[in-house]
């Protein structure tokens, strides 16, 4: 047992991948009457986050999360079951009524990730996702409760995993979101 | 000459400090009746800082930017020449009306930064003032006109200079930040 709970779906070992995989059902946790959301094709910049509003598993610190094009979503079954978490947020997170499992969320406001919806890849009922490869909004843990005196030890057990800790997102995404914002703003590059 | 400008104190070596630095007096950049600025005392988290608000010098990519407890700030001579640049901004720039530089910004609002001021220890008269410990915001230098495709060397750069580069603040204040807001939110520490 590792001593410091990152998510379940890191804690023991990485999955096998499948650089082929091309999508698949995501399940909500109900026994009866499971929310299916359909995902065609793959998922992308998938990451730890440690945000306070993605949804985790019971007992994980870290949600894990990755995105898709929203037209590669489609709601398969039992779609009445599902309401958006918080309207006023970006990412509008439609999850289960009944079991609280976040399904898709669509960013459909002005912004860089205008289009694409954030999935929880471990509801998949297939095999084969990719794995997280950073993790993002480490220290926003501590506003969910996490101990600050223990922040050394997640980082470094992010590290141990491969999971480069940051407080924001990485610095691809960071400088995608820089770049949107300076060609919205009409900024020439130099 | 190194290839990536980041900012002139810290392109040709940094300067030597002396860790008994006790403040000492900010001047702006006018000949005439400059504005004068004392800080009492030391100052903190120095580092470079890659938003498109703070203060830069001609040339410089970054600012090398600083706080001082607020009521350490006090203003000698030509204190009529100053003026807040963004009233909304967190950050209360008060710059010279005639030459541009920002000689004290106080955090007013309620924040984890309020009570104190951010400086740019470049101006200080005295020699021995702490030298730039990382870089925050670094992305942020793109919505400035940075070219996107440059950001490898940047971050390679500040790397070389002991800067580690991040997208936001350093792990030390964003977890000093977090807990500020878990606290204010009544959040229990578990």
């Amino acid at each position: 047992m590792p001593t410091i709970a990152i998510h379940p779906s890191v804690d023991n070992g990485f999955k096998a991948t499948n650089a082929a995989f091309l999508g698949g059902t995501l399940v909500c946790n109900c026994a009866i009457n499971p929310v299916k959301v359909r995902i065609k094709g793959d998922i992308a910049h998938n990451h730890a986050c440690g945000c306070s509003k993605c949804w985790k598993p019971d007992g994980a610190v870290f949600s894990v999360v990755a995105v898709a094009p929203m037209e590669n979503v489609e709601v398969l079954e039992n779609g009445d079951k599902l309401a958006v978490v918080d309207p006023a947020a970006l990412i509008q997170r439609n999850a289960c009524k009944d079991c609280g499992v976040h399904m898709y969320g669509p960013v459909e406001r002005d912004h860089p990730f205008k289009g694409l919806a954030f999935v929880h890849p471990e509801r998949f009922e297939e095999q084969g996702s990719a794995n997280p490869g950073f993790a993002a909004f480490v220290s926003s843990i501590i506003e969910s409760g996490y101990d600050p005196a223990k922040m050394d030890g997640v980082r470094a057990r992010l590290r141990e995993l491969n999971l480069e800790p940051y407080d924001c997102l990485n610095p691809g995404l960071m400088d995608y979101i820089a770049t949107w914002t300076a060609k919205k703003n009409g900024v020439p590059a130099q």
